[in-house]
């Protein structure tokens, strides 16, 4: 047993329990509590397994869910950057970088560089399997969102423009899904009032 | 676009939203709030995909993390039962399977067929990959345990010897992990006193 790796990793899974407490703005179904990060990644995991079949791409999945699970656990350090905070996400990239450099240099040298290249590879947002990622994470909280009727969006004031400006890469992960998010959670949204019409 | 079967997928996600509202007895490393099901899983996942090295035999990693990230969703109706209960153990498969039939239900059949079986060889427990996932889902709350000074064992009075009954497979999975987890996060926790001796 290399006790010394082991205890790396096993460092890492201490530290990254954290994300555990890095709450979001979306609320849960029952529009009682908000998400956290850990849940979050959670369920776009699941969602991703059942739903890879509409990716544009063919997308390896085992590497898609990697990506979703370890996405925000930069957010322990920089904490969530809310999706329509225009003053924070100036700052977001720097802070989000030397978290990346601090969290994965945990782990041994090979498993972290592993991961880096992971996050480095989601933030980029060119492969397949980045776009399909991006694609979850932004039609997770539209399902949410809707179920709790807008309840988020309504605190926020959000406008339709910023929900299409935040998803306007969200067809190139699934043109499927991006339709059906588009139809079953923004639009009678709109409809009832709860997403502002610019 | 197959709207009922998108329909059907998206519903199963609105679903098991509730997995986030199940709660363990284990406590997170702050040792304040104790931890859900989606939480739980999320961790897990990540761990196996870093530690699936150590497998005894070599897993297919993806189906290791797909049967971690649903196998307490059948909590949603049956609820946890905590692992020193044994009352509620009695009736727990009962209670689990009708949960299966009917969360599993709400996909479209190919994919409930495919979850449920993925479960059903969890609940086995003969495959490498339950072997694995078994030997996760008994060493992440062993390390939890201990990153809390025993917190939730003091709690409910918990002895070695019932530590030591359910992790009797977990070698079974990894050698190596199970050494570790002896090692790092029971002994020293006997010899405090945070484990009962027997």
């Amino acid at each position: 047993m290399d006790e010394s790796r082991i205890d790396r990793q096993f460092e890492f899974f201490r530290e990254i329990d954290k994300e555990k407490f890095i709450g979001r703005q979306t609320y849960l179904t029952d529009a009682k509590r908000k998400e956290n990060d850990a849940e979050h990644a959670w369920h776009m995991a699941i969602m991703t397994i059942l739903l890879s079949e509409y990716s544009n791409e063919k997308i390896d999945v085992l590497k898609t869910v990697t990506m979703l699970l370890l996405h925000d656990l930069v957010e322990i350090d920089a904490g969530d950057t809310y999706a329509y905070d225009e003053e924070g996400k100036k700052t977001q990239r720097t802070r989000e970088l030397a978290a990346a450099d601090r969290i994965f240099g945990l782990l041994p040298e090979d498993q972290g560089e592993k991961l880096r290249a992971l996050w480095d590879e989601f933030e980029e947002g060119e492969t397949a399997e980045a776009k399909f990622a991006h694609g979850m994470d932004h039609i997770q909280p539209l399902m949410l969102n809707a179920a709790t009727e807008g309840k988020s969006w309504k605190e926020h004031g959000i406008r339709l423009s910023q929900v299409l400006g935040r998803n306007q890469n969200t067809a190139e992960g699934s043109e499927i899904l991006w339709e059906y998010a588009y139809q079953k959670f923004i639009a009678p949204n709109v409809e009832k009032g709860r997403l502002k019409r610019d």
